[in-house]
């Protein structure tokens, strides 16, 4: 299990590294079973992308860096440098909306280009995924000291959560809920609501998994309680993770999170996302500007092959929504923070 | 299948009464299967409504009339009326929130109270029960014709739904889904955007079966898509059923509906409320005095027996929440529209 900076626990991981191969939890399956895949090839690694045996922004990049590596480790020796490149080519086209995966791969492409010998590039690919996971661990260690700064309280608050961003989703820790469990390492938190995030069920299966494993209070509840727990003063703050943020500070990220932003607003509660600096995506002026995939209508119509709409209803099914930079009191990333985010805010951090 | 006054097919029914006995499409099962159980008591008339085999506000009150008429029709002679005030008394505890179930039993309660045999009991509470129902699909054309109104387009416009209104939460027809069949049968209607309404997802399991075989366009969306559904401006309305409607226009509806207001409002998008003039409680000032039912935990850890989240997490699991007044443009009901709700526009239309 990693440690954190101050020596605590950082709870479950979504991956395990073995230079040879990449085992990832498939959470698919939880949290009925916990069950590791093993991939020991970038098209393995891409599949368990689109597939999502492997989800949540900054884990899908690190999974992907990761993938890169075995590549080159697995190459032939004629064409290594061929197979590296459509290896990330081929990971790209994995998921179209968070950002990090770009990132993670730009990353490796530069290294990648700096390799005279495939021995080099096994070696030095290796090290650099090694590397960005560390720093997504890091991140999310500041991430959560900033987040305690923010919310700034002195007696323990409850708070709500969407979607999963925890250790499963990141690097170890989790963003959002690194902010969380920082809470609750400060005896700052009282309770933490979990929308269940449906179509996948982030929240029930994975969120409610990892924080009952971790002893942090939880209650679930359907993504449709929102307002209500709002309106009965329960929570203090709504905090979330990002899949992609624009120089304007806009917001794509689970759907549902444009739905808590306008609500936390007409409550007058606090609206909070945490993501690390591989979010940001300063290339794209406004939301608008950022592809939001659809997925199958059969993820909303079954749940694990059970029907629970006719076969043939049309579905609509975004997997993300864009919450206007309005809406947001504050992103926090490792870098810092940005209040009511806009464009001179944003670019004073992240250029 | 019942006919609305222009002769027109009313669609699906949720229950055929036979004199002596009532058969309920088990709601439970749809769609996967369209199961009808036989209630021949009060006791499984009541047992039926608490299991949600028949829900839906106007439903459960017309099921639970029935349920008198079958209290004195399965009398012994020696203490008839012993038992059928006891059958008004447990039906009376089958659910709490939806205010029609106490307005049939009070109507079943004075036809009884003129009765002076068992026999003329047996048959004025029969035929009272079939007058409620009766008067429910009348109301829910008239609401039909009212909703219309208040929308008022002359092109075909698309709105959003949540839960089920239709002739499965009714005496037939529908009230909100009322609304969307008249638009249909004008030819106003350019589809119909359904909440699949976790955790019961009367949406995707009722709504859009309804819809689907009657031939009525629709698309199913997670909840949490609601937003994103009203900020790419897909919609134009949001319609909606109540459970209760209290004196100043506040009402109690399925957990979720008050997000949509937020929403709605935060949109500038029409929201209303259809529901007859059984549902309004004049008696209670506000939506706080409207007790709110929690059912378990388990409707949010599972679906049909499989598990979506740890055993033992906690649970929030309200069936309904309140929508203020203030938030709502109109509640139709089969005696008019109040446009803006507060307590004046409401006096007028039910003191």
């Amino acid at each position: 299990m990693a440690k954190s900076s101050s020596g605590q626990a950082i709870g479950t991981v979504a991956m395990r590294w073995h230079g040879d191969r990449l085992e990832l939890l498939d959470q698919r399956l939880l949290p009925a079973e916990e069950h590791w895949l093993v991939a020991d090839g970038a098209a393995t690694v891409a599949q368990c992308i689109t597939d999502m045996v492997v989800r949540g922004a900054p884990a899908i990049g690190i999974s992907a860096a990761y993938g890169v590596a075995l590549a080159a480790h697995h190459a032939g020796t004629a064409d290594w440098r061929g197979e590296v490149d459509r290896a990330i080519r081929m990971l790209a086209e994995s998921r179209p909306t968070a950002v990090n995966l770009f990132w993670a791969l730009d990353k490796m492409q530069q290294v990648v280009s700096h390799c005279g010998t495939q021995d080099e590039a096994i070696s030095r690919l290796g090290q650099a995924a090694v590397r960005l996971h560390e720093e997504d661990l890091a991140a999310n260690l500041a991430m959560a000291d900033y987040g305690l700064e923010v919310i700034g309280t002195e007696k323990p608050v409850s708070v709500l959560t969407h979607c999963n961003t925890g250790a499963l989703a990141t690097g170890g820790y989790g963003t959002a809920l690194g902010v969380v469990r920082r809470l609750h390492e400060q005896q700052l938190l009282k309770r933490v609501y979990a929308d269940e995030t449906r179509p996948w069920l982030q929240g029930s299966r994975l969120t409610a998994w990892e924080l009952v494993r971790d002893q942090i209070p939880v209650t679930l509840n359907a993504d449709g309680a929102a307002a209500a727990i709002m309106a009965a003063g329960k929570v203090a703050w709504v905090l979330v993770g990002a899949d992609r943020i624009t120089a304007n500070g806009d917001v794509a990220n689970k759907i549902g999170t444009y739905n808590l932003a306008v609500l936390a607003r007409h409550h007058r509660i606090g609206f909070m996302v945490v993501a690390p600096s591989s979010t940001v995506d300063m290339s794209l002026e406004s939301g608008q500007d950022i592809p939001i995939e659809q997925r199958e209508g059969t993820e909303v119509r079954e749940i694990r092959g059970v029907p629970l709409a006719p076969v043939d209803v049309d579905v609509f099914n975004p997997v993300f929504d864009v919450t206007p930079a309005a809406l947001i009191d504050a992103i926090v990333t490792e870098k810092g923070v940005v209040r009511n985010p806009e464009i001179t805010g944003m670019k004073a951090l992240f250029t």
